[in-house]
C-alpha cells in the first residue's frame, strides 16, 4: 500500500485552497497516511512547559491530497478502515488560557491563568494508556482534524466548522464513513491531530495526542452537494455542527441531519424532526476550540417502517 | 405502598416554597407517586391544536412532598426504584414557537411558527412506542421533572436550574439515584412530567408524554451541600448543569461533577479536569427549555487506582 | 406628598405575588418612595471585606405596591418624576465571582476569584462623585431595578426579566415614563436598586450604589397588554430585552420595539425592521446579572413622514 | 493626491496573506481610496430580487495596500480624513435567512425565510438618504469593513476578527483613527463595504450601501502590538471586540480597552475595571454577520486625575 508522509517542513496550519497537492490519489484506492501529533511532536517530558516549547502555530496537518474525479459540487466520502499509533505514549497538557475550564482569549477575564501541567500516559498491555498508577483509558484512537478546503478561506487547523477541520469528535475513527463537502477539484483533503482517545468536550483542550498511522479510502456522490460534514457508522448517521454558542451547534447538527433523513430516507421534514426528538442522540465533541462541535445522530434501524 | 395523588385541581405549576406539602414522607420508606402528563392529560387525539387545547400553564407538578428529617445544608437523596406508565399511549406535539429548531419567545424572529402538530403513539407488544406503522420508539421511561424547592423563588416548572426542575435528561430514571440541594425543611420535593423515552436534546419540545407512577424512596447526606443536581447509576456518576448559552450549561456540569470528584475520590483538581478530558461523557438532555441542561459524567470504573 | 418606606425589615428579595402591599396608590398621585442600597447599606468602608459584610441577599425592594385601577391585561405607565440620593458618597466592590471580566457561578472555570476590593466615592461640587483624586463620574442617577410581580414566579430581586427587574439600563430614570406587563390586580410594583451613575454593562458588576428618594406618579393603559418592559424619553421609545445568550436580548429589544412601532405608528412589519437597521441604537445595560439586559431604541422624530 | 482604485476585476473576498499589493504608500502621505458597495454595485432597482441578482461571493474589497516601513509586531494607524459617497442614492435589502431577526445559517430553524426587499433611498437637500416620503437617515458615513491580513489565515469580507474586517461598527469614520495588529510587511490594509449611515446591530443585515471615495493617512506605532482593533476619536479610545456568543464580543472589547488605560494611562488593572464599571459604554455594532461586534469606549477626559 502506497505510504503518504508530508514532505519535511511543509505540514500545513491552515485548511486552504491554495497549497499544493502532496499526492494525488484514486477513487478506490487504499493509502496510508501519517500524521504527527498536534504540537509536532516536542512535547515529550512532564518536565516541559507547554508555554516554553510549543511554536506559534499548532496543529499541523498532511495534506492536501487530491483526489482524482471529484469536482466543485460531489461530496466527497472518506472511508477510515485502520488506524494505528506510531508510538507508545501519548501526552494531554494544561496550556495558559485554554481549555474548557478556564478564561481564554475569546472569553477573556481578568483572572490570571491556571497553572500548566503536562502529563504523558503510557501504553499497557491491557489495550490502555495509563497515567503512572493513577488512572487508564482505554485505546479509543479517531483524527481530531479532518477535512476539506473551503470555498474561498483559509481556516486555522485549530479550528471547525463547514469544512470539518478540527472538530475532535470521537466518531471520526476506523470503521465509519466520514462525508465533506468539496468546494475544489480534487477537494484538498487534509487529516491530523490523532488521539489515542478522548472524552467528550475534550474538556482541557489536549486529548491523548499520538503521531499514527491511518489506513483510508476515498469515494465520491457526484453531484450531490453536502452543508456540513457527515458521519456514517455501521450503525448509525450522524452530522456534525460547527458554531458558537454551542446551541447553534446543536441546531446546525440536527437541522443537518433532518436533511439527511428527507433526502435518503423519505421523510417529512416534520416527521423527521419528530422522530429526532424520541430518538436523536446529541454529543459535544469540542467546547474548547475556536467553535465548539457537536454531533447529533440517529440509529439507522429507526429510519425503517416498523415490521 | 402508599400511594400519593395530588389532590384534586391543586398541581403546581412552580418549584417554590410557599406550598403546603401534600405528605410528609420518611427516610426509607417506600411511596408511590402518580402524576399527569405534561399537558393536563388534555391533548388526546391528531385532530387537536395545542394552542385551542392547552390551558395557560403546562407541566403539573405532584408535590411537594415533606421528607422528614431533612435541613436546610443537607443533600436530598431519591432513589427512583421503578416506573411504570399508567396509560398505553403518549403524545407530542409542535407548539408554536417553542422547540428546538424555531424561532422562540427567548429567539424571536419575525418568521411565522411552525404548523401545529399532534402525535400519538400507541404501545406495541414490543414493549414499543409506535407512531402508525412509521417508527417505533424503545420504552425507556425517566421523569423530565424533578426537584427541591429554592431558597427564596418560586421558579416556573418549564425551568431547569440548579434546584432540578425541568431538566428533561433521560437519566433520571428507575435504577438511579438523584441529589438535590435542599433549602428548607423537608427539602419539599415535586416531580412531574413523566416521559415514555426522549432523544437527547428533546428537539421539538415535547417529548412522549404520559402519566406514570413511580415507586420512590428518600435519603439524605447530613450536612453536606451540594450546589446542583446530581445523578448516580450502578456505573456512572453525573452532574447537570443548567444555563444559557449552552456552553454555560456544560461548563457548570462538568466543575461541579470535578467538584464531586474531588471531593468523594480524593482528586487534585487539575487531575479531576484532565481525566475528564479523555473519560467524561457529555450529552444534551434539553435545548428547548428557557434555559438548557447538559449531563457530563464518567464511569465510577475509572476513578480507582489502576490495578 | 407621601412618602413611602419599606416596614422595617420588610424589604423584598423577590418580584412575586404572594407579598402584601405595603401601600395602595391611585392613578396620578405623586408619591415619594425611598429605597436602600443594594447592599442594604452595610458597605461603608473601603476597609471592609464584601465576603465577609454582606448578608446571603442582596438587592432589598420597596414594595409592593398596588397601584389602585391596575388590572391583569393593562399596561402599567410609570413617571419617574425626579431622583435624588439620600447621602452624599457611594459604593462600588468586588465581590468574589461576581462581574464581566472573571468567571462566575454561571460561567465558572477553575481558576481563583479577582481579589476583593471596595471603592468609596464621594459627592463633588461639581455635581459628581469621585474617588479620590483620581477620577469622577457625573450624577446620572437611575434606579437599577423596578418591575411588576411576574404571573406565577417568584424571581429574584438580582435578575431582569420580562417583569422588568434588575434591568441596571441607564435610562431607567427622571424624566423618563416606563411600562411594565400587569399580571395581578395592582400590578404589584416594586422599585429599588438606586444608582448615582454606571456605565454600559455594568461591567464590575456594581454600579455607584445609593440609598434615594424618588418622586412617581402611576398611570394605566386599560386592556392592552405588552411582552417586555418599555422606555419612553421626550425624545425616544425604547424596548429592554433580557435574556443570555446576549445576542438573545438584542433581538427581543428590537423584535419588541418592531410591535411597539407597528402598533402605534402605522408601519408594516418590515418597514420597521429596515427603519431600525438605519436609525436604531442598542447598547448594553448589564452584561452581569443573571440574565443580561440590552436596551434598543429609536428617536421619536424619525418615526414620522418626511415632511 | 493620489487615487488608488482597484484594478478590474481584482475586488478581494477575503483578508489574507496571499494577494499581491495593489499599491505601496508612505507614512504620511494622503490617498484617496474608492470601493464600490457591498453588492459589487449590481443592487439598483426596488424590483431586483437580491437571491436572483447577488453574485456567490459579496463585499469586495480594494486592497492589500503595502504600507512602507510597517513591520509585523508593529501596530498600523489609520487616519480617515474624509469620506464621501460617489452616487446620491444608497440601497438596503432583505437577503433571504440572513439578518438579525431570523433564522439564517448559524442558527437554523425549519421556518420558511422572510419575503426578499429592496429599498433604495435618495439623497435630499438636507443632507439626508430618504425612502420615498416615508422616512430619512441623515448622512453619517462610516466604513463598514476594514482591516489588516491575518497571520495565517484568509478570512471572508463578510467576518469581523482580530483583523477587523466586517465589524460594521459606525465609528469607523471620518475624523477617527483606527489601529490594527500587523503580522506581515506592509500590513497588507483592506477597506470596502461603505455605508451611508446604519443603526446600532444592522439589524436587517443590510446598511444604506453606497459606492464612496475616502482619504486616508497611516502611520505606524513600532514594536508595539495589538491583540484587537482600536479606534480613537477627538474625545473617546475604543475597543471592538468581535465574537459569538455576544457577551464574549463585549467582555473582549471592554478587556482589550482595560489593557490600553493601563498601558497607556498607567492605571491598575482593577482601577481600570472598576472606572469603566461607571463610565464605559457598549453599543453592538452588528449582530448579523458570522460573529458578532461590540464596540467598549470612554471619554479620554475621564483617564485624567481629577482637577
Amino acid at each position: 500500500m502506497r505510504e503518504i508522509h508530508q514532505p519535511d517542513g511543509t505540514y500545513h496550519y491552515v485548511f486552504g485552497p491554495n497549497a499544493e497537492p502532496i499526492a494525488h490519489v484514486s477513487i478506490g484506492e487504499s493509502v496510508e497516511i501519517h500524521t504527527v501529533d498536534s504540537a509536532s511532536n516536542v512535547l515529550t517530558s512532564e518536565d516541559q512547559k507547554p508555554s516554553e516549547v510549543l511554536g506559534p502555530y499548532l496543529n499541523p496537518q498532511t495534506g492536501p491530497l487530491y483526489i482524482d474525479g471529484v469536482e466543485p459540487g460531489d461530496t466527497l466520502v472518506v472511508h477510515v478502515d485502520s488506524m494505528q499509533a506510531t508510538r507508545d505514549w501519548a501526552f494531554s497538557a494544561l496550556v495558559p488560557y485554554f481549555g474548557g475550564l478556564t478564561s481564554t482569549r475569546w472569553t477573556p477575564t481578568l483572572q490570571p491563568p491556571l497553572e500548566e501541567r503536562v502529563w504523558i500516559y503510557h501504553r499497557t498491555e491491557r489495550n490502555t494508556f495509563a497515567w503512572k498508577d493513577r488512572w487508564e483509558v482505554p485505546w479509543a484512537p479517531f483524527y481530531g482534524t479532518m477535512g476539506t478546503a473551503p470555498a474561498l478561506e483559509s481556516i486555522s487547523s485549530l479550528s471547525p466548522g463547514d469544512h470539518g477541520g478540527n472538530m475532535d469528535c470521537p466518531d471520526v475513527t476506523e470503521g465509519n464513513t466520514l462525508y465533506f463537502p468539496v468546494h475544489h477539484p480534487g477537494a484538498l483533503f487534509y487529516v491530523g491531530d490523532a488521539h489515542a482517545a478522548q472524552g467528550q468536550g475534550e474538556l482541557c483542550g489536549v486529548a491523548l495526542e499520538i503521531s499514527a498511522k491511518g489506513t483510508f479510502r476515498f469515494d465520491v456522490i457526484k453531484n450531490q452537494a453536502i452543508a456540513w460534514p457527515r458521519i456514517e457508522s455501521p450503525t448509525e448517521i450522524m452530522s456534525v455542527g460547527s458554531a458558537r454558542p454551542m446551541e447553534d451547534a446543536a441546531r446546525i447538527a440536527y437541522h443537518d441531519l433532518i436533511a439527511w433523513i428527507v433526502r435518503d430516507y423519505g421523510f417529512d421534514p416534520l416527521d423527521a424532526y419528530q422522530l429526532l426528538t424520541q430518538l436523536g442522540k446529541c454529543y459535544v465533541g469540542n467546547m474548547v476550540d475556536t467553535t465548539y462541535s457537536l454531533v447529533a445522530k440517529v440509529g439507522k434501524e429507526f429510519l425503517k417502517p416498523v415490521s
